[in-house]
């Protein structure tokens, strides 16, 4: 039996990068959790996905932004719907608490 | 733009049913919220399902059990892989406060 605690950062933490970890995989599909402790895009890069991802934070307070100048700031619970190719940076994430994070790239839409 | 905070329960709640909703779907994917008020998987009856399921608990206590007499009590941030066709059954989920899952149906493996 796979059993993760999506909370436990025993092996996330200490790290001064983001940490991500697949949960599980399938064809065209990915769950992963990833762990930010203030980490941000770098200045004038842009996420440009080829698959659809839904994320949630379930920990911490993060800021997206997006090509549209829309700013978005997240807290425990927020999630999100981002389509393929829309471009997307993170502008901030919280350190105390580290920012926890679960997506799932695939191919969908927002229900 | 897609955003719901899964910790909301204002459209779930009050229920004396368990709420299950779409949050995005895919070819064969689907990602739900399920919140369960102390619903149990009714005596004698077991989940047998196509496909593969990811689960995460994330507020309340629940336990589960498994056709090889295993039982697992589930706390806030526990996640699973439950096999397609693996029989297992809900014992038990917390009422207050309520449950709230999140849950990724697909084919796929736990890495």
């Amino acid at each position: 039996m796979n059993f993760v605690n999506v909370f436990d950062l025993s092996a996330a933490l200490p790290s001064d990068k983001e940490t991500f970890e697949r949960l599980a995989e399938g064809e065209g599909l990915d769950i992963e959790r990833i762990v930010s402790t203030g980490q941000k895009t770098p200045e004038g890069e842009w996420y440009d996905q080829k698959r659809d991802e839904w994320v949630v934070l379930l920990q911490g307070e993060a800021t997206l932004s997006f090509r549209d100048g829309t700013e978005l700031n997240m807290c425990a619970g927020d999630s999100l719907f981002i389509p393929a190719h829309q471009r997307h940076r993170v502008e901030h994430t919280s350190k105390d608490p580290p920012c926890i994070w679960i997506a799932v790239h695939a191919t969908m839409k927002p229900c």
